[in-house]
């Protein structure tokens, strides 16, 4: 078998959880893939006790990995825009192809990255970037490509949509389900990207991009959160048979694709108000296939979350 | 571009969908693809009044596609298992490519057809076989290609669960909302496959295959459908907070992989419990991603169904 040698960088909550599937699961993986993938390299500045990395070449410089000659997909999961854009710019220049579940840099950089990774004949893959696990990248590109997309509405923001399902069911204050949310781990230190729908603008304008074939352009989208949801709100929407989302909402009109998050009434029934907590779900309506709905839980919620069992469906 | 050059065999609603979408968002798909994708000739016993082909090269005998040599791929909706088997051994032995919807064929020929297809180095491809249009193949195939697949479940035959949901909506019984279903063209005038679970249990048959690398084997199959399901017993379900749904369900067991269709009970609280008429909707349990749900209308229905607006989400 081929095989495919992999530099990882970052050892967050999806570094380590990537190292650990990779390891738990290989054989799994390299029979579906086809080829054996190894990791030949972490770059770390810390280590993290969720993942035993004694077997493995571990370096605290992350650009040792963008220029190791024995890598050859490096897997961006260090966050933030700064440092992770030259370590990913950096890979490609190496000729490396690169994985990143970064949001906020392909938001923001991925017209730049993709054109250099165009020119070195590289790939940049990003389908953990938006909806954790669920593979909406894969479907809207591949599995939908027959349909002109319509429009595109989801819960993409997981800590969000956690405040808002733990403000109806249990009639909290936001700021009080907040403060659980930040002592829980699902919400930062600083929530402004989560709670202001920041975060779920970035990965808006990521999925906007794959179904209307747009530029990524972050400064065209209607940004509205949470903080102005008082419980008042929640209960009234209850009364009157509606549940209150922050939806991303991609659509196209006949002056373009208009881009909005902010939170939306949606009638009780519909399957996406029943969407709760930490889980994502994204709508896509394409013109053959109708509407179609793709849920599961957003990233670095899987390891807190309590294990799912066929009888509780 | 590389021009990919297409035979279709069948014209019934599958098969006129198609001719339709591929010219419709012909100019799209093929960017998409990468390549010219051409219809070069359909075969059809008769023509169907939903699809103009007068421009396309048209025969009355469907062996006359599997044996043109400007055919790169095939794609069957003719449906059945005895014609339909013969022609895609026939088109795999020239050297084509198979595209097939054609759930009953793969259920019971698939180990054949796909060792016939790897000796030949063709592929047979099957999204549409379960679920209609949504891209449930490609998402336990590759999206989902990292877990290991602990069980999955699914509402994968419309016309049941059509059935199910006027049932309880309205108060209905069986036998009066089946001559209605069939009235509409949602059961077919024998409706065994629907209503006895043989159609879910192919489906079920061919996401297991793929979900847990196992052979194709229907009879292995628990199966039962919903003819015995009485008005009484879907209001009870309701007084108590339960659904009931014709489940698909494959699971992973220390004994090996268990297959069963049959009506279940699920907490009305349940996304899956939601999801009502003639949609679609499986539940895939990774050991990385947890549970993940795609949902979407099933094959056949699309064109029967109201227009789904941004306003009805």
């Amino acid at each position: 078998m081929n095989p495919v040698r992999i530099g990882i960088c970052g050892l967050g909550t999806v570094g380590s959880g990537t190292v650990n599937i990779l390891t738990r699961n290989k054989a799994h993986i390299d029979a579906r893939a086809g080829c054996n993938i190894s990791i030949v390299q972490i770059g770390a500045r810390r280590d993290n006790p969720n993942v035993d990395t004694s077997k493995f070449n571990v370096t605290r410089d992350i650009f040792e990995v963008a220029n190791n000659p024995d890598v050859d997909v490096l897997v961006e999961v260090i966050g933030g825009t700064t440092i992770a854009k030259d370590l990913v710019l950096k890979a490609i220049e190496n000729g490396k192809h690169v994985v990143t579940a970064n949001k906020a840099l392909i938001a923001h950089y991925g017209n730049e990255i993709f054109a250099a990774a165009k020119a070195k004949g590289v790939t940049v893959a990003f389908e953990a970037a938006v909806a954790g696990g669920i593979p909406i990248i894969k479907a809207i590109r591949e599995g939908l490509a027959a349909n002109n997309i319509e429009w595109l509405a989801g819960i993409i923001n997981g800590t969000g949509n956690f405040i808002l399902t733990e403000m109806r069911d249990k009639g909290r204050s936001f700021d009080d389900v907040l403060a659980e949310a930040q002592a829980l781990g699902y919400a930062e230190a600083d929530p402004t990207f989560d709670v202001e729908g920041i975060d779920a603008a970035h990965k808006l304008v990521i999925l906007a991009s794959l179904a209307f074939g747009i530029p990524l352009e972050i400064s065209k989208v209607f940004t509205e959160g949470i903080t102005k949801i008082a419980s008042e709100d929640v209960t009234y929407a209850e009364e009157l048979g509606y549940r209150i989302k922050n939806l991303g909402i991609a659509r196209r009109t006949d002056k373009g694709i208009e881009l909005r998050v902010h939170p939306t009434l949606i009638p009780e029934k519909r399957l996406i108000a029943n969407v709760d907590g930490v889980m994502n779900a994204v709508l896509v309506k394409g013109d053959a296939v109708g509407p179609t709905l793709y849920y599961g839980a957003g990233a670095g919620f899987r390891r807190r979350r309590k294990k799912a069992s066929l009888a509780s469906l």
